[in-house]
C-alpha cells in the first residue's frame, strides 16, 4: 500500500506551491549536535567551517537527511554570520572566510538535493551584533552579507530561525524578503515568548507582517513545549486575522524542566543530554501532534538525527502516501523483529508495545528533572534587557555576581 | 604539551607489537547501531550489506572513527557469514553475496585506514549454524569462507568477536589461527559466564589455549559490567599461568539491570535504548578504569558513536602523549565553554563540573530500571541447553509458552 | 537560648490577639490519615466515629500533635456532619449519632488542649448536600446542628476547611459567623481556584466579606503549591484593601504531578502514597517559605504525623524563642547523631547534609511522577458544573464513559 | 467468610506450641521508628526510657499493633542493656534506671496483650559492651540483668535480636536459654552474612545449636533481601540437618540500594527515609513470600507501622481463617473505594490495580538509588575486625581519614 520512493513527482514545486497544496513538508535535523558528535564542529563556537574543511562530512550528513525523508536542505550555514565568525573565530584559521562557509554550504546542499530533487534553504540566524546592541543598520549589514550568497547560488527559499528577540527576527525577515523569495521564519521560544517579553502570538503577527510566509519555532525546546508555542502563534494570527504556514523544529530532547531561555541552561548542556534523547517513537507522537495542530512544515533542530526524521516520514506516510528511501532497512513500529530466535525479542514487533514503553534510564542515582541554572539572573536580566542595558556580558556577570548564582 | 595529531609515528608497527611495548590501542565503535539512525543497516537482521549498497556511509563512519582515536578498523562483517545473510536473506537483494560483502567491507576499511595508517582487522561473529546445533566442520567452514577474503585482502589481524558460547569462539579462533596473522577474541559474556555457565576466567583460558594472543569482551554489557567480566578473565589466565593481551568494548549504554544475556532482554532493546546511552565523560571513567585494569586494547561496541572514541583517546592522552585529530573541534573537559555569553553556561568549563554531574533524563513518567524480559526461560533454557537441546526456536517457543511468559 | 517550654504564656489569649499582635500560631495535622494508619478510620468514608469507638486513639493523637508544638487542636469532626455520616453510614452502627461524634470530639480535644493551654478549634467541612446540589437552606443547616455541639462544649474559635467550592464555603462561614466566635476559613484548592473557576484571589475575597478573619487553604496540594495558592489569596485581598490573617495547612505529600482537583486523582491516592511523603526538613523549607510569604497560622492536614508539626515548631524556634516538647527527644538538624559509632554517620549531624540531601526512593521500577486520573472529565465536567449539572454521580459517571476513561 | 475477630482460641497456647502446630504467628512492627515520628524516643541513642517517661505512648503503639493482628507483643526493652542506656544516659535524666526501664516495659506489654491474650517476649539486643570488645563474661552479664527482670514479670518467650556478630548473638541465646522459656534468635544480616564473614547458613546453626528454637533476621535490610537472607539460614540448616523455626521482621522501606551493613549506611540514614518506606501492598507481598518459603513467624522492624502489620493479618487471612480487629476500618485490596463518586477513583477498587501501581516518588529532581557511604571502611573495617582490632571509634576514624571518605 505504501511504498518507497525515492522522488516524490510533487517535488518539482516551491516550497509555498507545496503547502498552498496542503501537503506536508519534512525538515531536516540539527546539524551542530550531529557533526559535534561525528567529530567536525565545536561546541561552544557552534560555527559551521565543516563545509570548507570536511565537505564530505557535510555531505553525508545531507544525504543521509534526504534518505530519511527531508523534502528541504537546509544550508548548514548556522552562526555563518561574518560578526560571529570572527567572534569565534580564534579558532578556525585565518584563511576561512564568511563567505566560503556559506558558499560551500549552498553547493553541497544543492549537490544533495539534486539527488532526490529536495529544496534547499538559505539560514540565517541571530547575531552577536544584534546581542551587543549594534543598531538596525548594523544588524542588517549582517544578514544582507549572506543573503549575497544565497542568491547567487540561487537557493530555493529563505529561513530566518533561531531568534531568542522578535525585533532582530523581524529585521532578518525584512531582508530576506527583499530577495522576492519566500520567507520561513522560526523563534527559539517557548510558551512565555521572547526575551522582551512579546508573546508567541505576537511574535508571529510582527513576523507576518514583515513579510515571513511561514511562521514557528525551532531549536530550545523539546516537541511538546515547541507545538504548544506554536498553538499560541496560531491564535495570534487568527485573532489578527492573518494567514501564514506554520512551521516546527523542535530539538528531539525531553526538556520538561526548561525555563523561559530554553535547554541552554540546563546544566547537562551541551555534554549531558543523552538521556533526554528522543526515542523515534516519541518522534512519531510529535509527528502526528503536529499535523493535528495543522502544522505542515514539520522538522527538527538540535538532536535530531536522520532516524528521527525517518521516524516523521513513517508517521505521516498514510496521509503522504509513500515511504522515505531509508525505510528500506526500517520495519514500521519493529516489525523487522518478528523473526528473532528469542519469542520475548518478537513480541516487541508492534505498535501497542512501543508506544507504551516508559523506557528506563539505567541510572538509578541520577535524577528525572534539572533545576535550570540562572533564573534568578534570567529575571533580572529581562527587566534590564527592556531597556537595553544588560546585554552586554559585563552587565550579566555583574548582575549574577550580586545576585551570588 | 599534547599536541594533536594525524599520525602517531608508531603506527607502522602490527597489533601485538603495539600491545608488547606497552602502548595503548584504541578500538573504534559499534557499526550496526551507528549506521541503523543513519539509516544503512535493519535492526532485527544487523547485517552488513551496506558495505555493497552504500560505501560512501560505511567510509565516512570509518573515517569519523579514525579521526576520533581508533587505531584499529574494523571491517564491517559483522554476521556476514553465509548462512546468516542467507537466513536475513529474504530482503536482501539475492545479488549481494556474502564474498562481495565481506570483500567491499576490507576494501573499504584499508583505503580509510591508509588515511591515517590504521590497523585494519578482518572480524568473525557467532553464527546461525552453530545456534542450530550444526557440528564444528560445518561451523568452522562459514568462518574459514570469511577468513579467505581476509587473506586475499591482507588485513593487518583478525577478531573473533560476540560469542556467547566459548565452544564456537574456540572454533572460530582455531580456523583464524591457521592464517598465522595475530588473533584477538572477544566474547558477549558478563560476570556469569557464557551461556552453558563457563566462567570468564574459563573461557579466557580456552581461547588462550586455542590461538588467540588478545582476549577479552565485547557487546552487550555496560562499561563497567564488562570491565568486571575482563577482571575475572585475567584473574582466571593469571591462575592458570598464562599469558595474553587484554581487551574490552562495551556497550555505550548503561545497564545495571541486565540479566545473564544482556541488553537484548531489556525491555528497550533496541529502539528505546536512548536514555541509556552514555556521555563522553562516562566513557571517560570506563577509558580510565580500563587502562587501570591493564586493559590496553580499549574500544567500543553497539552505542559507541565517534564522540565516544574520542572521549577515550582524550582521557588516556596524558599517556599517550596526543591527542587525536577530531580533537581539533573539543575542548578537553567543556573548556570551550569558557567563552559562552551566559556566565552560568562558563561556569562548566571544567572537569570537576562534568565529572560530578548526574545527569538528569528529562523523563519523570519513566522509571530508571528495568526487568530483563525471559528471566524465567533462560533459566530453564540454560539447563537444557547444557544437554544441548533447547537452542532451536522451537523449543524455545514451548518452554515460553509453558511458563507462560 | 532556645528553651523546651511546655506551656508559653501567651496561651491565655484567644486566637485573634495572638495574630493580631504578630504571633506564630501552629496548628496540628491531619487526622484522617494518620488515624487511619493506626487502624482507626475508614479510607473512602473517612468519617471520624473513632471519638466515641476508640477516644484513646483520637486523645493519643491530639496529645502528640500538642507534645510537637500544635497551638490548635481541631476538633476530630471532619466529615461530621448528619448528611455524610449518614450516607457513609451503612458501616458504622447505628447507634453511633452525628451529635455523639461531635461531642465527644469537642471533650477529647478540650481534655488535651487543658494539659497544654491551646486552644480548641471546632471543624466543618464540605457537604455531600452541597455537592448533590441540595439548596442553600439545607446546606446551611447541617453547618447549624455542628455549630449547636460546639457552642455547648464552647470551642475557642471556629474553622470551615475543605471546601473545593467557594459558594459552600460562604455559607458555612455564614453560619459559623452568627456564633459571635472567630472564623478561620480554608479551601482545598489550588493556583486554578475552586472548581467553578473562581481564583484563589476572589474566593479570599468572597470569604473575608462572609466574615471569615482568617483565610488560606488545606489539603489537596503539596507545601508549595499551597504556598502559591495563598500567595494569590493575599494578592486578591490587597487588591480588594481587604485585610485577614493568612493560614495554610497542606498535605505532607510530594504532588508537583497534580491536577486541579489535587491528590484524589493521582493513581496513589490513597494507598501508594508513601513514596510522596515530605521528610521533616522539607517541612522546615515550607515552615521558612510560609512564615516568609506573611502566613502566621502554619500547620498541616493529610500526611502530616507529628515529627512534621513538630519540624515547623523547630524551624520557627528563633521567631517564636522556643521549642516544643517533643524536642527533648530530638536534635535539631540531626545533631543527635553526633554520637553515632561510624564517623560517616557523625557526618550527617549538620544542617547543611539535611539541607542539601536528595533522598533516594529505593524504587528504581518506579517513575517520579503520575498522570492524574480523570482529567478529560474533570475539564468536560467544569463546564458542566458551571451551568450546575453536573455534580451529580450519575452524570460524572455518564461524562466519564461518554470520554471512555 | 472470613471473619473479624479480636481473640482466637488457639492464643491460650504458648509459641512453639503454636509454630509446632503449623500455625502463623504475627510479630509486631518497629517501636524506635514509630514513636521517633510521634515524639517519644531520640534518634542517635534509640533507648527506651519513654516506658518510663511516656507510658500512655508505648501502650497505645502496642494496641495498635494488637489491633492490626499482632499475636506477639515485644516488649519495648531495645537497648535497654544497662551499658547502652548509660553510654547514651547524658540526655536521660538519672533517675531512670535500666531495671525501670525494663520493668515498665514488660508490664505495658502484658497490660496490652490481655486485651487480647497475645503472647509478650522479653528481648535483648546487642551491646556496646561487645562491640567495644568487652569479655564474654562482662557481655553475657548484660544479658542477664535483662533478663532477671524478664524472669520476674514472667514473659512468654525471649528474643534476642539486632546482632550484627554471631559470636555475641550465640552468648544472647546461651543466657536466655538458662531461663527454660522458648528462644528466638535474630540477627540483622544480609546475604553476605555476619561482620566477620559468617554466612547465614552457618550462623543459623551456630544460633541453633546454642538453644534457639526460632532463628532469622530482623531489621536493616528491606523485605525482600531478608527473605533472602532466611532462605540462606534454611538451607544452611537443613545442610546441618538441624531443625528450627523461622522467623523474620525486615524494615519497611525499600534498601536495594544497601551494603553489607545496611540501612545505616544508607546517605537517607535516619531521617529521609520517607520515599522508601513500603506500601501496604508491597508488604502483603512480602508476607506472601514469607509464608511460601516456609516462615512462620512473620512480623516487622524499623519502619513498620501498625497498618503494615495489618497488611500481613490481610493477606495471610485465608490461611488462617480470621481477620484481625483493625480490619474493620480496612477493605481488603482498596475496596472501600468503591462507593467513591469519581468513577476513576471507584476503578482503584480492586487488587489487579494496587498490585500492579508502580508508586511515583513526586520527587522529579532526587535520584532512585544511593550510593551508601563508608563502603571503604566497611571493607578495611572488616578484615581488621576479623582480627578484633577495629571496633573502637578510633580506630574507625582514622581508617575512615586514611580513606579520605
Amino acid at each position: 500500500r505504501i511504498v518507497i520512493v525515492n522522488l516524490p513527482s510533487c517535488f518539482l514545486q516551491g516550497i509555498l506551491e507545496r503547502l498552498d497544496a496542503g501537503e506536508i513538508v519534512i525538515g531536516d535535523g540539527g546539524f551542530v549536535f550531529a557533526l559535534e558528535k561525528r567529530g567536525y564542529v565545536k561546541a561552544g563556537p557552534w560555527t559551521p567551517e565543516a563545509t570548507v574543511e570536511h565537505p564530505e562530512a557535510v555531505r553525508q550528513l545531507h544525504r543521509e537527511f534526504l534518505r530519511a525523508g527531508s523534502n528541504v536542505l537546509q544550508t548548514f550555514t548556522f552562526y555563518a554570520s561574518e560578526d560571529k565568525l570572527e567572534n569565534r573565530g580564534n579558532y578556525v584559521a585565518e584563511k576561512i572566510s564568511c563567505h566560503k562557509v556559506n558558499e560551500a554550504a549552498c553547493d553541497i546542499a544543492r549537490e544533495v538535493a539534486n539527488e532526490g530533487d529536495a529544496l534547499v534553504a538559505g539560514g540565517v540566524s541571530q547575531t552577536p551584533s544584534y546581542l551587543s546592541c549594534k543598531d538596525k543598520t548594523e544588524v542588517k549589514a549582517a544578514f544582507q552579507k549572506q543573503l549575497e550568497v544565497f542568491m547567487k547560488k540561487n537557493v530555493d527559499f529563505l529561513i530566518a530561525e533561531y531568534f531568542e528577540h522578535v525585533e532582530e527576527a523581524v529585521w532578518a525577515v525584512e531582508v530576506l524578503k527583499e530577495s522576492g523569495k519566500p520567507v520561513a521564519a522560526t523563534m527559539c521560544i517557548g510558551p512565555e515568548g521572547d526575551m522582551h517579553g512579546v508573546s508567541p502570538g505576537q511574535c508571529a503577527v510582527q513576523l507576518v507582517k514583515a513579510g515571513a510566509s511561514i511562521v514557528g519555532v525551532n531549536c530550545h525546546f523539546d516537541p511538546e513545549t515547541c507545538i504548544e508555542t506554536v498553538r499560541l502563534m496560531k491564535e495570534g494570527l487568527q485573532a489578527a486575522k492573518l494567514k501564514a504556514h506554520l512551521m516546527c523544529q523542535p530539538l528531539a530532547f525531553h526538556t520538561p524542566d526548561c525555563g523561559k531561555q530554553g535547554f541552554i541552561d540546563l546544566p547537562e548542556f551541551p555534554f549531558g543530554l543523552e538521556p533526554r534523547i528522543a526515542t523515534r517513537w516519541d518522534i512519531q507522537k510529535y509527528a502526528r501532534k503536529a499535523y493535528d495542530l495543522g502544522i505542515r512544515f514539520i522538522g527538527g533542530c538540535c538532536g535530531f538525527e536522520p532516524y528521527h526524521i525517518r521516524a516523521i516520514a513513517e508517521e505521516l506516510a498514510p496521509e503522504r502516501g509513500f515511504l522515505p528511501e531509508a525505510s528500506e532497512k526500517h520495519g514500521s513500529w519493529g516489525d523487522n523483529l518478528s523473526m528473532h530466535t528469542k519469542p520475548w525479542v518478537r513480541a516487541r514487533a508492534r505498535k501497542e508495545y512501543w508506544e507504551n514503553l516508559k523506557p528506563a534510564s539505567g541510572r538509578p542515582y541520577c535524577p528525572c528533572m534539572s533545576k535550570p541554572d540562572g533564573w534568578g539572573v534570567t529575571r533580572g536580566a529581562k527587566e534590564l534587557m527592556q531597556q537595553k542595558e544588560a546585554t552586554t556580558e559585563q552587565q550579566l556577570k555583574e548582575l549574577f555576581q550580586k545576585k551570588k548564582f
